[in-house]
Formats: structure tokens, C-alpha cells, sequence
């Protein structure tokens, strides 16, 4: 009985291979993990779409392939329904296109999960005089609240955190800063739909000091009295703000010992930033 | 002529009103930035949707409304195209879901971004006798390598560095330990997608000291002398491999600093934690 029934079963492949052959396969690129990338780069008929997309999903299993990716540019919207219909869930979108994948063999699902963290930045930015940069915000969850805080901002797609941190500086304040290390930083969860967030306080040594404030976002910007920007019933009041303003205060009046950078060339070519305390640690090259 | 035109303007207006009156709008909800999100939670005929999201984009652009987000679950791809022939584009995709949205108001768009980094994390426990818990991947990049490497992972959705260092170890070898600090990390680039990778090497101190290893991920895992580790080609050949490993052992010879963990509660009461350098900063509640 099990013989016959292996042998209906090759037989009835070989009869749906022959059906499918004359369905053309969707052109995909294959990955170092076992699995393959179709990459849509014309604009297809659903029913056609789907035609090949079964067909091609019967041939990869045959071929033993593990992860099926599915990249589809907004233009071809068209053709997200016929891919969710063969099972696809999504991997992740973009503002120009949607990633769809689906895991068709046997073993453990291994398929990488999306990006889950946002970035952020808050910079200190202290002068001579000992007094700290600091902005009131035209909108968001401070707006009209006198409070004076440090700049803050997302960090942009493949955009280093010590370097968001000079920007933000500049465009919110014009003041041109140099980088010196991150003092602290605090991961939240749940703050953005599904997604975390990672904040980090950045000092920054000032190299011009005539403020010109952004029109759009900053409603005020000054210098201010380090222990007047602490001492804000704001900062006073919440446990976090409290020992970040602390931190900036530690930093800027004795020792505290942050994590500077180090650039660095990955194995694969890359250049990178490492964090550590420099303080404490001699690099070598 | 000027005043002709507004007024065959505000006519077409009225006109377009009384047709649209019939469509019944998409039920939407507000948010405190000037925007509504559509939730949507029934089938739907996709003809039907396009309808009732044009009459809804024009009744929102009357109220002054600025962005407009639309929540999908997966069940209902085939609306995935009449959205986008609106103009909405991606803004992100959970497996279950993808969001769509799109700026109306004549003002600049200050939609916020996608998530943008994957979090991972680099574990390095050290027992008395001077010894590093170290592991050899069966998959991946250093499949069949013969590297030791540290046990490392992904931060999981929701999860903090703290924990997912300590819930790593313990996957990987059966080994308990418990967070000290971060001891340094390292941003990089494209590394997935678009997507820019934070990952930080944390020390941990073990709690057991009988490894079990994971069968589906771990080839071998052993306690190895730091200074073998620190000395295997792949770690002297790599100027980044290189110095998390000796930033590690400075770690274990004598004193660095890294940054401990704080747990606190925010303004709207979640629990978050700082990461700071407490050998050089009292915390205060």
C-alpha cells in the first residue's frame, strides 16, 4: 500500500509539472539562506500574476527552497491581494513598496524579523558660560507649555546617531556643534503603533554661538542657566527627565565618562561607528 | 472674472456635496496631530471602499484634517489598491497588517517615519576561573568556521536589551546570568533592507555554570580562556571584532565602565529604562 500510494503520488507531480510547464515562472534571484527573491519590476495581470506565482511555488518547493520573498513597488498595489491569497503574510513596507514573504518548507519558520526600533536623539549643548541650548516647540506634546528643553529628533534612514545629533542642533538653532559622546540612553516600548524607541543623550561641543532659530518647528530657542534648564518643575517632576538633566548637569561640572566613537571598518567593507568609554578603554587599529 | 470663477467654484463644491452625501463615510477616528486613522474591520467590496474613501478624503480636506492613515489586516488585501489609487502610500506592514497613509492638508508633511533599526545583542559572561561562555553557530555566516563567537541574538518586539542579552545566554547554552551593564555598541548601515542595526555588547554574570546547549541553532558551546577568545584570527584580523573583544577583557582585568541600567517610570507611566555610567553618576528617585 505504501509503495503505490508513493508511486500515485510521484506520478501525479509529474503530471501537474507537465500541466504548469507552460506557465512561465515568476524571475527570481536566490539568497544565501535557501530561499529565493522575486523582485516585480513590470506591471503584470493579477490572474496572470498568480498563474505564475503558484506555479513558480510548486517548482521552488521541488528545489527545496526555504523563504520565498515577494517585493512589490506600489505600483503594482494590483497585486498584493493574488500573493496574500498563496499565503504570503508581510515582512515590511516601505513608503514605494511592500515585502511579502512565505516560509514553504518543512523545517522551523527562520525568516528575519522586521526593524523594530526607532532612534531618536536629544543633544546638550553647553557654552563657556556654562549655560545650555535649549528650544520650546511650535507643536507636539510640548506646545504651549513654556518648558525649555534640549533638541531632540528621529534619526534619519542611514544616518549615524552622532551625526542626527549635530543636525537636529543646526536645524533647529543654527549653531554649529562638534559630537563628543552619549551620555545616557533609554529604550521605550510601545511608542510608535507596534514599535519601540531608542533615545540617546548626545553632548555636543559648540563651535558658533549667534542662535537662529528654525521658523517651522521651534517656537523659541536661548541659551539658559544649566541649573535653571535642571531645576524646571518639567524636569523636576518626572523621574526620567530628572536624571537626564542630572547626567547633562554630572557631566558638565565634574567627571562623568560617556561612550564616545570610534570609526571602524566592518569585514564586509563597511564603515561603522563604535560607542565605548574612551575613558576606560585604548583602542587599537 | 476672478469672483465668477470662485463663485462656479463653490457651486461645483455644493454639487459634489449633494452627490456624495449618499456615500456613506468610512468610519475614522481622531488623532491629536490634526489626523484621522481608518481601522478598517470588515470585508468590504473594493468598489465600495473606493467610493466611500473618496467621499471621506473630501469630507476630511473640508475639515482641515491633515494626515490619514488606513490600518488593513492582512483578510482584506483587496482593498490594498483602491487605497493607493488614492494616493496613499506605505507607511509600514506588521505581518498582519499594513498601514497606508496620505498628507491632505496644503501644509508640509510632518508625518512620522517607519521604525528604522533592528536591535540585536552580544553577550559576554565571564566566570571566576577567567573563562567566556562562547558558542559556533549551525547557521548563518559563520556556519562551519570554527569561530567561538559570543552568544547573540535579535531583540524581540517589545523587548529590553537587559533582558534579551540574559533570555539569549540562556537559549543558546542553558546558562543563567544576570545583566551588569552595556559595554559598548555599534551602529551600522544597510545592513538589512533599508534598514540601519544597532547592536550592543553586554556584560552578563553568570548564575550557572552547566551548559546546555540549543540543538537547532548551536553546533558547540564551551567556556573558553578570554585571551583564546580575544586571539582566534577572526577576532585579530577585524579592527571591529577586534576591540569589543578587548573592550571585553578590559572588562574582566580591571576597571571600565560601561552603562548599567536604571528602572523608571515616564511621564505617562510606562516603565523604561535608562542605560547610564552609574560609577560616575547617583541616581535619584
Amino acid at each position: 500500500m505504501k509503495n503505490m500510494s508513493t508511486s500515485t503520488s510521484s506520478w501525479s507531480v509529474e503530471k501537474e509539472m507537465n500541466e504548469v510547464e507552460r506557465i512561465e515562472l515568476l524571475s527570481s534571484v536566490e539568497d544565501a539562506h535557501g530561499g529565493v527573491t522575486v523582485d516585480v519590476k513590470e506591471s503584470m495581470d493579477s490572474k496572470m500574476f498568480s498563474l505564475m506565482l503558484k506555479t513558480s511555488l510548486f517548482y521552488w518547493r521541488q528545489q527545496g527552497k526555504r523563504g520565498v520573498w515577494i517585493k512589490l513597488p506600489i505600483e503594482f498595489a494590483n497585486l498584493v491581494e493574488p500573493a496574500v491569497k498563496e499565503g504570503f503574510r508581510y515582512h515590511h513596507a516601505e513608503p514605494d513598496y511592500l515585502m511579502l514573504v512565505k516560509w514553504i518548507s518543512e523545517t522551523t519558520d527562520t525568516l528575519p524579523e522586521n526593524a523594530s526600533h526607532r532612534v531618536g536623539v536629544g543633544a546638550f549643548v553647553m557654552n563657556d558660560k556654562g549655560e545650555v541650548l535649549v528650544v520650546q516647540e511650535s507643536n507636539g506634546r510640548f506646545k504651549g507649555t513654556n518648558v525649555w528643553k534640549l533638541p531632540t529628533g528621529v534619526v534619519n534612514e542611514s544616518e549615524d546617531i552622532c551625526t542626527a545629533a549635530v543636525r537636529e542642533v543646526k536645524e533647529e538653532t543654527g549653531i554649529d556643534t562638534e559630537f563628543i559622546e552619549v551620555l545616557a540612553f533609554r529604550q521605550s516600548h510601545q511608542s510608535f503603533f507596534r514599535k519601540s524607541d531608542l533615545f540617546f543623550v548626545c553632548m555636543l561641543r559648540p563651535l558658533s554661538f549667534d542662535i537662529q532659530k528654525q521658523d517651522s518647528e521651534i517656537e523659541a530657542a536661548q541659551w539658559m542657566r544649566a541649573e535653571d534648564y535642571a531645576d524646571q518643575p518639567f524636569n523636576q517632576k518626572n523621574e526620567l527627565f530628572k536624571n537626564m538633566a542630572k547626567i547633562c548637569l554630572t557631566k558638565s561640572e565634574k567627571y562623568y565618562a560617556g561612550f564616545s566613537t570610534m570609526s571602524l571598518t566592518t569585514a564586509s567593507g563597511k564603515s561603522t561607528y563604535l560607542y565605548f568609554n574612551n575613558e576606560d578603554f585604548e583602542p587599537s587599529a
